[in-house]
């Protein structure tokens, strides 16, 4: 049964695996001071055209989010994240085991602004509030959407005027990136947040992700923070090999654009026939609502999720391809759905 | 310039004090472990007809929620609570501190409901949330609400059939007990709730608060999470000889009616005036809903708490009597109320 | 029967109760926003000749401890501690549960020296380890034993020229300033420390220590810090009246010397009769080692502490003598002890 | 320059890399619900000998570690450990930053026993301690000793009688079970500890270890905290292929036997040459204590750990043999030793 159930299904880009192979009984030393490590530092410093970045690979999304959030936070501060953003949601409250509120802000499409914003900040007006002191994004977010190079602007100089991070989550970057209206490219990140990530997990890895600190107070003593919460690959290598292949010659975006032209179809075909989405995703996540019998249908051949009701006879479902999606598999599931359509 | 700001701007009912001044330099054991304590404690399984309560003694309230809901979670479980919960807004993520979520539900009263709960379970459906084990309820809520019998035998068998906690923060309880038509009395409390606590700082106690733990699976090592926390006084029987004064002879009960009834002609004027509520309170704190000019003029002559504001003419406020308003200082703010109005 | 237990076992100095007795229904501001706690912060700053320190009330010892060490420290940063501190030994765990290791160093006395420190410093040496970030110590320390000026010296020249903190712990302060040839007095603990408290509890308060912050990096937010954690007593008055009574007209100082001085003719007592001590205490505590039988002799007529086994016929017990520790009581023991000695 | 610095520096078994290449696209199911994972977890069950176990592959040992004791504890529960036990050195505070005291014991060789063990559960006594509640070892110990089957069934036995669990770190597990005459196996393990870990970094994998919980007690909710510290990976699978290439016909503990005979014939020089050791490792750790001449003659050519200092003119070093390492790396080396020696 084929699976659209998420970007992470399959193994890893085979130049990443041939990579891995070619390393035989090489010596490397540990914990991220290798070699491989240090050219894809460089290279993710040249792509973000910024000489002072610290960049640090860690094994996984949820790991990186708490480590580097943590990080920042002062015990009594707190990070505001949309309702639907990824770390108050679906990391079983990692955020708050490391001592943190993650002050809820509700957005309609997964994106947050100065305007919803602004309220948290006047309510924790002293010390009996905790004290705001980040601001978490996903770009794409979880429910698909993308931010504007202008809409990160404001959200950048909004955070520096009230003394807030803005930490952006990357965990599909590559899907952002590969949007180009929206104007955000990697020097924009890195002018813009004070933090990011670059998603390797999502975007053909085996594991992995990129952290990229720009702003210099969150720099300091970070590897301690990593170590401490068991963040620290042993072999820290197979990070460094994995995104120095992800980054060379472009390969890093073009998996994030294969992953959004392989669901671009699906999309027209929802769209055609008059369906509508739960969130207006351009990326590799598709949030159609359907009637239910429609859902049946598509669950008896096909993977999915099921998102939410919606009403007593429609459903959300959610439909994710990815770097290694064939565009044989999309053809097969299309011919499907306008059959049932 | 007199205070409606609280009911913990006075110092103690003074048989509190006379009891402190009679003990000259008697000698006690400390950290709770002396007769007064263990006479307080016998006090209140009498009052709650019930011979296995656990109860302990603690010095505020912010430190009872955290020792208690600490003590009650596994590390990925959290508590559900009002956006308005004590917990949720004016301690300083204290509970986030012991790393737990706080996962807020909206209410409209600051009154919890199965209604409102139900949605909250639904979506946590596995092991990438958080895992929704207590509830947590005030009695009076920060909206000066409170709950029926019914109420609150309709939360509690929900609460057992889904597997969460009810925990009551009494900070003002004696305030809702004075309420008789709710018809929530100490031993109801004890049926229905798996802990609840008797607030002390806020009904005429120095400071102090009477944790009760009915719940068997509560109750084992306790006193480690209350060393831990700070939260074991030394001199414990400062505790259990105000806790003694204040339950025997029906004083506790009596200082709640007192402050609810000292607020009664205040809510009658505004009622009578025709202003809104914020909140629908029978209890000693008032949220009126009033022209900006005459909050203007209130504040220049009474300390009192600017709540919000409701639209661009009028703000809600909120007023609080305690154990300690005299009959004389309310006669004079009404009179300088229908002065106004 | 007569108890030699502790330094917290009577209520508290007549003059302190008086005093809130005399307050009555005046109000007062909440959370130590008043101005009792204005007046014994500005008499603070006097006492120690520095016009820049910043004063909290807190209600007691380790909260004191956990609430001031949690702030200093970044999340993988550690306290360095004799092994007897109180913070390794009788706090159960609660600087561990702010997510900070005590690194214990053994000390023969309960104190601590840049030689004993030493080694720690260079055996931490990287990212795979705690970083060191402070240094605890007690005065009097709980082996009784004190600090001269010049020991203090060392150690805090030491902390300085390796970027630790130094945090003294002055639970019972007041008997280590009653020892004058050690030099050290309220200017000398403002100089030489990063912050150090002042213990009421043990000295005639209620309950309750003055927490003195030198270092204006550790400053910053703390009042987040203490709310965050339960410790912010609402009637914060209540510390400040306490307090400015106990360190007008050298009250505070006083009540140490007595203490001490009650327990001077118990230790002469032992001495005499060539018994040794666990600990070479000078002040209120004291550790004889005595025979088992002659223990068995005291316990059944008074209460102490067994401290520990030191042979197979001896015990360490301890003894402790208080600010009301009567003239009579030391009496009436020291004629029972030359009848059993 | 040839590494002896650890058994981590090369990249993984060929046979692993293989099998992880002949996936292709195949698609799994994420966070380790895959065919792979459960494959290779009733791999462990039949070579344990238990039906029962809960089985669970996470990213890393430190991660393991904080993950499994974190669980396993109450807030105010402490776990013991020897002093040089890998959570009370190269952890940064990993436990403690979950909350929890690690008791450190001092033992000569790396190993617990009842006799180390029996004066913390003395002086833990009451609620103003940590409270015991598990023991941590190694096996091999941080030292390359290895415990015998009598030792652990010692040491179980103790821990049953006293409340504690036993957890057993096999980071290097392989080299413990390639000595055969110590008679611990798999089901020895399973037997005697409530958890216990098979070690992949460190005998071939890329990365990733086994946990395997015997105790009923332990198993509840464990993917709720797996997921809460972010060491739940997403594309699970990879560590079920890992584990069952290593575990299949014998590889793993042949890994292990491979590393610790390619260190015999280097343990063989050093005894002969008349050269003690700072403790005494049968596994493929040798930490021979050195003139300070031949060190840097060592170093010169080889990557070496510097252990410490021993006296003016000694040091012990460490070497470590791998999975990877090849006969004639050795030879080389013993033939420069020989002309160093």
């Amino acid at each position: 049964m084929y699976s659209f159930l998420n970007d992470y299904s399959e193994c890893a880009h085979p130049q990443i695996l041939q990579n891995l192979v070619a390393m035989g009984t090489e010596q490397n030393v540990g914990y991220g001071m290798d070699s491989y490590c240090r050219q894809a530092a460089d290279l993710i410093r040249q792509l973000t055209e910024t000489s002072h970045a610290d960049v640090h690979f860690l094994p996984g999304g949820t790991i990186t989010n708490l480590t580097m959030i943590s990080h920042a936070l002062r015990p009594y501060q707190a990070v505001i994240s949309a309702q639907t953003g990824h770390i108050n949601t679906h990391e079983t409250g990692a955020i708050e085991a490391t001592g943190h509120k993650v002050i809820e802000v509700f957005s309609n499409d997964g994106k947050l602004s100065p305007e919803l914003i602004q309220p948290v900040l006047t309510q924790h007006e002293d010390e009996h509030w905790v004290s705001p002191a980040m601001v978490y994004i996903s770009n794409p977010t979880e429910s698909g959407t993308v931010y504007t190079k202008k809409e990160l602007e404001a959200l950048s100089s909004f955070c520096h005027e009230n003394n807030l991070y803005l930490f952006l989550d990357g965990a599909r970057l590559a899907m952002a990136l590969a949007i180009e209206e929206t104007q955000v490219t990697f020097p924009v990140l890195a002018q813009l947040t004070d933090a990011f990530y670059i998603g390797g997990t999502k975007v053909g890895a085996l594991f992995g992700e990129a952290l990229v600190i720009l702003n210099d107070a969150l720099k300091k003593d970070f590897r301690f923070n990593i170590k401490q919460h068991g963040a620290m690959t042993a072999k820290g290598w197979l990070l460094g090999v994995q995104f120095k292949t992800l980054l060379e010659n472009g390969l890093y975006t073009a998996l994030g654009r294969h992953a959004n032209e392989m669901m671009a179809p699906i999309r027209k075909t929802f769209v055609d026939a008059g369906y509508a989405f739960d969130a207006d995703s351009p990326t590799n996540q598709l949030f159609p609502i359907l009637p239910d019998e429609l859902v049946t249908k598509i669950s008896s051949k096909y993977k999915i999720t099921i998102w939410k009701k919606t009403d007593d006879t429609h459903t959300a479902i959610r439909l994710v391809t990815s770097w290694a999606t064939k565009k044989e598999d999309i053809d097969a599931f299309l011919n499907d759905l306008n059959n049932w359509i």
